[in-house]
C-alpha cells in the first residue's frame, strides 16, 4: 500500500490548494489528444494546457484503437471537441519487441493462451503516427472537418515534431 | 492551426527548460494509473506525480476496455509496474446518456450504421468502478499479486476517494 498512501498524501495537499471555480465538463480549448501512456510523457505540461483546457486519452504507442475511436468519437459529438492531436515519441516501448516473442513468452510464463492477444508495436515512428491519423479519417462517427494534426515527442529534447495534419 | 500553434509555442517554453539527465523507459515508481480522459482531471498533479514516474492510461470513463488490458499487460509484463489505480470521477460525461440514443442520433446525423457501436456509459460510479477491478483480476496475463486500487476523484474538491482494493 506504500505507494497509494503516497499519492493519496500528495492528494491531499492538491485538495487543500484546489481552485473552487468549477470548470464546465466540456474542454474549454475544444481539443483532444491521443497519446502514448510512456512516463515521460506529461502530456499537459509539454502541450502547455492547464486543467479543464483538452481530453487526454492515453495507451500503450499513442494509437488510434477502436477504443481510441470510440473517446474520440464522444469527446466530439457529445462534449463539443474539435481539433484532435495524436502523438507518438521516440525510445517507445513498443518499437522494442515482437507481437508473436511476448505472446508466445506469456503463454508459457502463464499458462493461457495468449496467441490472440493484440499488442500492436510498430517499427516506423512516422509510418505509424500516419496511419493512426488515417484511422481517425476514417471512422465514420467523427466530421471530415475536425482537423487532426501528428506530432513525435522527443523524450531526449522535450521537442514536439509536427509530422502531419489531415 | 490556431491551437496548435498555441501548444507548439508552450512546447518551445518547455523543451527550453528541459531537464536532459536521461529518464529511463520503465516507470520509476512501477505504478500504472488508467483513469478518465475528462479535461478536469490533470492525473499527475492530483496524485503528486513526476514525469518519469507512472504510465498513465485514459479513455471515456476511466474503463478497463481490452485496450487498456492491452496496455497494462505491456506495462508490468515489459516494463516492470507492479501497481494499478483505476480513477473514474465525479459528473463524469459517462452518466449522462444512453447508448442507444447516441447510437441513434449518430445514425440519423452521419448516415453510417452507428447501432453496433460501443460506448459504455453507465449509471453507478462505484458499482462500475468495482467492475473495471474485476476485469483487471480476471486477466490471466496480469499476475495477481499485482494490488489494484480503485478511487474516485472529485472534480468538485479535488479529493481522492478510496473505493476498494484487490
Amino acid at each position: 500500500m506504500a505507494m497509494l498512501e503516497q499519492c493519496l498524501e500528495k492528494n491531499r495537499l492538491y485538495a487543500a490548494q484546489f481552485d473552487r471555480s468549477k470548470l464546465a465538463m466540456p474542454p474549454s480549448k475544444k481539443l483532444a489528444v491521443v497519446a502514448c501512456m510512456d512516463a515521460r510523457m506529461t502530456v499537459e505540461d509539454f502541450l502547455g494546457l492547464r486543467t479543464g483546457d483538452a481530453h487526454i486519452i492515453r495507451n500503450a504507442g499513442g494509437l488510434v484503437t477502436d477504443d481510441a475511436l470510440r473517446s474520440l468519437v464522444i469527446s466530439c459529438q457529445l462534449l463539443g471537441t474539435r481539433e484532435f492531436f495524436v502523438i507518438e515519441h521516440t525510445d517507445c516501448g513498443m518499437l522494442t519487441f515482437e507481437e508473436a516473442d511476448v505472446q508466445a513468452k506469456l503463454s508459457r510464463d502463464t499458462g493461457a493462451d495468449a496467441s490472440g492477444l493484440k499488442l500492436y508495436p510498430f517499427k516506423d515512428i512516422h509510418a505509424n503516427l500516419k496511419a493512426q491519423l488515417r484511422k481517425i479519417r476514417e471512422c465514420p462517427f467523427i466530421p471530415a472537418d475536425i482537423p487532426a494534426h501528428g506530432l513525435i515527442f522527443h523524450v531526449e529534447s522535450g521537442e514536439l515534431e509536427q509530422v502531419e495534419s489531415i
